[in-house]
């Protein structure tokens, strides 16, 4: 099965069967380890261990696509995240699909309004502009969403690398809260 | 449960369970009926049964959000669909996620290249910029759609109403085909 006969231009589709296919045929690929996330974490992680992965696809148009694997684990009593970041474009929300696992996306705008959302298979979570975004494997399996966002989108990682997020998601007594 | 508190600017998840309220909280409803499709089909739908409905976010940035929900049945042995349309913008591509029933979607170039996807509960699908796109309910309930799609794109019903699409998908001896 070829999901991607032409990357940029041939309809394809996405499904929690075919999804590693997608990621095989991906034109960007980045590994985000333990020492990518120092300072992230409220605890440092191990400078090793993989704690995500992004793959972008070639398309074309005004829509790009990006598959997160984001790996089960915690650093302390922190559950495994990305970085998070705004976009630079401030017009540019974002769509984000579950494909796998358990998990969350926390946000938050310059302003300092918070919110988040739980994701699990099949679920959408649209986050709107001028809101930052990060995700959260509260799960014990791989959490694999696909996010679709503008083209001029941008990533501006800037403000959260500085001052982290207002809320943080860690185990308690083997519960999820989010602090 | 409320999920959306802002309509415009407040995050949201949408899934399989909680997607009827993305529908109560629509900005645009719109309702084809057999008599909207007149042309469309082989045979003549009735006029007055509803197709599908179309029930668009009122959403800002880039990306808009829009739910199709198709009415399951056949029109002689062609099943339920949408008119179909090219975006007015062809650097305009578009993702549909599938929350419910059984369904395809249908594609074409201008130039005549033409392909088509299934979509099960779970699946999303990418259309890419120039490809037009019908979904068609091949199942006996609802076949409900997120689609996600540039603020630019508009709709170019034109070619679709004067040539229709090159494949039509039909019931023959029990099974659905792409004829």
């Amino acid at each position: 099965m070829i999901i991607m006969p032409d990357k940029k231009t041939w309809p394809v589709s996405i499904t929690p069967d075919n999804y590693p296919e997608f990621i095989s045929t991906s034109s960007e690929h980045l590994t985000r380890k333990g020492s990518d996330l120092a300072g992230y974490f409220e605890e440092e992680p191990e400078p090793d261990t993989v704690i995500y992965e992004v793959f972008e696809a070639e398309t074309v148009g005004h829509i790009k696509m990006a598959m997160t694997v984001l790996k089960p684990g915690k650093v302390g009593n922190e559950f495994h995240m990305t970085k998070g970041h705004f976009h630079e474009d401030d017009k540019a929300g974002e769509v984000y699909v579950c494909f796998k696992g358990q998990g969350m996306i926390v946000m938050q705008t310059k302003e300092g309004q918070t919110d988040e959302l739980r994701l699990t298979p099949g679920a959408l979570a649209y986050i709107p502009p001028g809101w930052a975004h990060r995700t959260i494997n509260t799960g014990t399996e791989d959490f694999i969403m696909l996010a679709t966002y503008p083209e001029t989108a941008g990533h501006d990682y800037g403000p959260i690398q500085e001052k982290g997020f207002i809320k943080r998601v860690v185990e308690i007594n083997g519960q999820v809260q989010v602090v």
